[in-house]
């Protein structure tokens, strides 16, 4: 059974994007540039936006910050897109969502250029991720892709089933994986699916990404699987000092030992988003995906 | 056994659409307007096109047929689609596919306004449909969903198959009969998938969309399964006048004793694709999709 370090993969792909941005420098190029919107101060999305500024400064990025108060109107949130749109130095922004309740995600998300959306979330990346042509891809479906890809796991006609059919998981990893050149023949479950482990005992590769804590056990996985696990619940925990632990959709415990991959979490798929999103970043500095 | 008739369907809903034409008028609303356009001479471009404005006839909307030889140059066919997204009195338009060599068909789509793109080929609708926002769905797909719909086809927790990826048939297809409300359990198999056959066998419902002239035997299939046949070829034939006919995707004479819905070839989902545009136009003029 082979751990998938995401924990590491991540510091790999974050210092080749190092790398790239010191040549970048020596060439007198352009350094690339992201910029990240913060409304209010919920606390998961401080966190998240501190350590998206903390990882440009890693890997040498331009990063701006901009803040608005829970009391931000739409259409000064709209403004600001704009003027990041047309602002020729950011390479790319996001807003960091979930946005108050008087604004709405979606009418923001869709003011986005499409070729700034390095969160991959606008419809013409989606759109265009569909059809195979170029595209940003959003954090945790590039970056599940990206451990497939380096642990070198064999994809082609087999068979996947993925567990959850959000739009930023289920959905997209159900579109990627059976894209050509991937050619996984995939089943997308959801609440509504009959018999889910007879489904998921004949899997090649789980992608569980349902959001309900150690819900893959272990009579549900065939000898051999390649399991990814895309959930986090926090649960208190006496073991731990802060008091909390995070746990996946995955029984560890109990699907490990007969896989022939799985990710951990934490450390597996989570580290992989914030090198996607600078990786994006990088992208569109370079003017790769819209040219 | 029911046959699915697609004829018979596709006229009941251009009737409807009809119908709430002669309201409008009857209340002096604006008359929908598609217009299309139509590059060289090819055969069946031809043919689909002057279908396509017989029918806007038939529903009592208004249509302008655009004409360009083969030699037009991308440049104008751009600023052809910029005059339509800008002329506010096309609701909707279409630019017939195929397009010669010459001229990037998804530059040409993409230049497209999506609140005027009744194809749904735009990224911004494919997207769109991939979230469950409002978006024109394409024809194929927004006639099979009509057909299940009409046909009162319980798809919740059903397993199926998409037999077949491409961009306007079973990638949609696998979208949409997976999205919430519909609920099916789908997947998507392809060219590398292993095992077709076993797969197929266990489907409540399987959707042939490959484009292999009866490819679905009568074993591929369980008793009681609906089949839906996309496939289109047209073979010769010394039963019929033109010395041609259309087969499908199934093998019918083998397949439809064992169903519990199928669709024929011709007369299933074929008809359906002509009475989904003018619902699309009809929709974009209502601006039931963009506000």
């Amino acid at each position: 059974m082979v751990l998938i370090d995401g924990k590491k993969t991540s510091e790999i792909l974050q210092s080749e994007i190092a790398e790239e941005v010191i040549k970048i420098k020596n060439n007198g190029g352009k350094i690339p540039h992201l910029a990240a919107v913060l409304v209010g101060h919920d606390g998961g999305s401080e966190t998240y936006v501190a350590g998206k500024v903390k990882a440009c400064e890693r890997v040498g990025f331009k990063s701006t910050l901009i803040r608005y108060e829970d009391n931000v109107t739409e259409a000064e949130l709209l403004n600001c897109v704009a003027q990041l749109n047309s602002d020729e130095d950011v390479d790319g922004f996001i807003v960091q969502l979930p946005l108050p309740n008087h604004i709405s995600e979606y009418k923001v998300i869709e003011s986005i250029n499409p070729g700034k959306d390095v969160d991959g979330f606008h419809a013409v990346n989606v759109g265009r991720m569909v059809a195979g042509m170029p595209a940003f891809i959003s954090a945790t479906p590039f970056g599940i892709m990206e451990l497939i890809k380096r642990y070198k796991i064999e994809t082609s006609g087999k068979n996947c089933v993925v567990i959850g059919r959000s739009n930023i998981v289920g959905r997209p990893m159900s579109i990627l994986l059976s894209q050509k050149g991937v050619d996984c023949t995939v089943t997308l479950c959801h609440s509504r699916t009959k018999n889910l482990k007879a489904i998921c005992a004949q899997a090649d590769i789980i992608v569980a990404g349902l959001g309900i804590a150690e819900f893959l056990r272990g009579d549900m996985v065939k000898d051999g699987a390649v399991v990814i696990d895309v959930g986090i619940t926090r649960v208190k925990s006496d073991k731990t000092k802060s008091g909390w632990k995070l746990i996946g959709d995955v029984k560890f415990d109990e699907v490990a030992p007969k896989c022939s991959f799985i990710t951990p979490v934490p450390g597996g798929v989570g580290p992989m988003t914030i090198a996607s999103l600078l990786y994006n970043t990088l992208l569109s500095s370079k003017k790769e995906i819209y040219k």
